[in-house]
């Protein structure tokens, strides 16, 4: 095969067979495609799109770059939540106790957070002590004993997904749908799971800004997840203002403590009771979504979701202490308030200037080598249709870069828009797909 | 400026400016933009496409990369002519001394073969001893002796277009209108010139197989000529047949001296005095292009232009001799025949496989690193529309490459399509733009 000929198959509108994908990929894994080259591929895919078996054929070759994590000795489904990202989105520190807590098994493996979306991995990493690094024969053992694990990949899961990614980042190849597809789906079926649900989310703080665009992305994450035989379900959900009031590492971990200990936050409670109740209707352990959804809601009114929670803290070398005394935790060297400065119905929020202003405080990285400091973030206590007085307090910023705290109120008071009229609430689980 | 933003800008299809054109192909001229940007960055463009406006600066970043040649100390106009080419197109031997005859200067910049076209610069190189690698000043020095000078592209001519060529060609990016004429034009505008008449070529033996593209093309390097004020043309002409009879490097070179010499050719001779006459039109030594083609035609009668080609090729260094006894040109070591199978009107001819035949014989290059015996190559008899009985002589091959004479007959057998009823000729000269 000829690698200029099959840019110019794909460039030129063709369907590339099966051999030819895992020809691409895998020489470009094992480094006989240079990077010049599969960049051309790369645009021409963003271009031209791949059909279902094409991005099966993509997924499968990147998947099978690594490790395919075989969990088949260990009891019960496994099922495992995916999100695509957003600001504040914190459901998986919440959702994976509960259904592990329900008895569906939960395989998590995490990515850090890059741009104006947290990752699930850092937000663990905030609480002191917490191990990701685990190896597979630890990964199996913590899920065999408490039901659930969060690890970040590993070098040896879908190594591909690790190099296309990177030269993704910097060709402007990374909004296309199939690339996008592989890429999650890859490392999602590396982990050894019967079924998976999609938060496929749309808004201002999301990648699909659009509406159609998350529902096409989500149709080819649940077609390809079908080429693989998994159970799959996908829900669209409003990213259009942060889930929950709290941004920022540690901060997420603390509210999610809090939800866990039967505080109710409605958005934030409203979508991971969803998504839990998908994986545990999907892991068997109820009939429908909804039945799945009342396990959930008692899985956390009982407390044995808060009680799994501590155990896989502690299982992963996490400081148990630190989440019985939430407010030990260091705090941040400065902090400060922004007020609203008129009356008014909040209309809109730009979501994703206030993941960029979470970013400015430290709690984010604009590179991938950027460190985070866990202890920065905001707490964003309006939501839209809320009705608003002047000098009530929209949020409160933490920080330990003193110079940022200007910019920071600037753009998150620029962020948000007030209006004269009520304002409707934004309809949080948009669409179920499967 | 950013690499990525600005190809994502492109990707995205809006307009580039002259300043990020300019960022662009400097940062890569410079090495600052790595190969894998540059290549996701031309398939954007060949997705995209140019503006006018683009193409005039992707053009001129490409120019400055190197030298741009000032031919103003040389008294008259500097006219050029440039081929997209095409199958036995041995044009600029022909009028570059009849032009110069005529009393305009003809500065000509040519390139090397590759795949099914010949270059000039092979053809030129048939003629024992001739030089095309003179420096600047031996390149200003003949033209100021002999009024032509017939040279290949120097390291410091453009370039930045051999950079980019050498990734497109590797990328499937070669088929880009913009892309194209920035190629193009950066070399020519380095030459010297005033003016430029283009040969669009269109037809199974072209770039170009649409008469389409071929305009887009022609009125895409008219645009871009315009855009440096120099006086331009451009000839769609036929490739759908070799031009002329003769195809291989020695062949041709003979073709045109006995064309120069008097003989009458007729589709290599009509199109080679229509260009030649715009370029006299052109050069300001004709008030038409009609008026240009009688002047040529003359230059030819008179023997002034085979005068003129003797004095190019003894300034340049090439034997003479050989010129003036062309049958004392070594022989390749075997020759064949293809022979008619029926009777019938020849139809048409797939040209392309005409080109690659005369590769197979030694005539061409494959890859950039092939070495190319001027002796091989092919005698074409029929034109479209011509009488052939069963029996006759379709084509003469030539090659020391015994293995491939039965391999190269079936192709030249199978490139032609016989028809019981008549056939028109095609039209040589399709369209003229300026």
């Amino acid at each position: 095969m000829n690698t200029v000929e099959l840019i110019r198959k794909k460039r030129n509108g063709f369907e590339l067979t099966t051999e030819e994908i895992e020809f691409l990929i895998s020489g470009y894994t094992k480094n006989k495609i240079p990077d010049y080259q599969f960049s051309a591929f790369l645009m021409s895919v963003f271009f031209k799109g791949m059909s279902t078996k094409e991005t099966a054929a993509l997924t499968k070759a990147m998947l099978y770059s690594g490790k395919v994590i075989d969990l088949g000795s260990i009891k019960g489904t496994k099922v495992d939540k995916h999100s695509t990202g957003g600001v504040g989105d914190k459901t998986s520190l919440i959702l994976a106790p509960i259904v592990a807590a329900a008895g569906v098994n939960v395989p998590m493996i995490s990515g850090r957070g890059l741009g104006h979306t947290g990752g699930t991995l850092d937000k663990l990493e905030a609480i002191n002590g917490f191990r990701t690094d685990l190896n597979l024969s630890q990964y199996k053992n913590t899920i065999k004993k408490c039901g659930a694990v969060l690890i970040g990949q590993t070098a040896n899961i879908a190594p591909a997904d690790k190099l296309i990614y990177s030269l993704r980042d910097v060709t402007a190849t990374v909004e296309s749908i199939p690339l996008i597809t592989g890429s999650i789906m890859s490392k999602k079926l590396a982990e050894g799971i019967d079924g998976l649900v999609l938060d496929v989310k749309t808004g201002s703080g999301a990648f699909m800004k659009k509406m159609s665009d998350a529902k096409t992305l989500a149709e080819s994450l649940i077609n390809t997840a079908k080429e693989f035989d998994k159970k799959v379900l996908a829900m669209i959900t409003d990213m259009n203002q942060p889930l929950g009031n709290y941004i920022g590492n540690w901060l997420e971990v603390y509210e999610s403590a809090k939800v866990l200990q039967g505080e109710y936050v409605e958005d934030l409670c409203t979508v991971t009771h969803n998504l839990a109740g998908a994986m545990i209707f999907l892991g068997g352990k109820a009939k429908s979504i909804e039945e799945g959804i009342q396990i959930s809601e008692e899985m956390v009114k009982s407390g044995k979701a808060y009680d799994k929670f501590l155990e896989v803290v502690k299982i992963q070398k996490g400081d148990i202490n630190l989440i019985k005394n939430l407010e030990s935790y260091p705090k941040a060297k400065f902090s400060d308030k922004v007020l609203a400065e008129k009356d008014g119905y909040l209309k809109s929020v730009d979501n994703y200037e206030i993941g960029m202003a979470a970013l400015d405080l430290g709690a984010g990285r604009a590179t991938k080598e950027d460190i985070i400091d866990p202890k920065a973030g905001i707490i964003f206590n309006p939501k839209i249709g809320m009705k608003i007085k002047k000098g009530d307090v929209i949020a409160e910023i933490f920080t330990d870069r003193k110079k940022m705290i200007d910019k920071v109120k600037t753009r998150i008071s620029n962020s948000i828009e007030l209006s004269n009229n009520k304002v409707s609430k934004p309809k949080l689980i948009k669409s179920i797909l499967s």
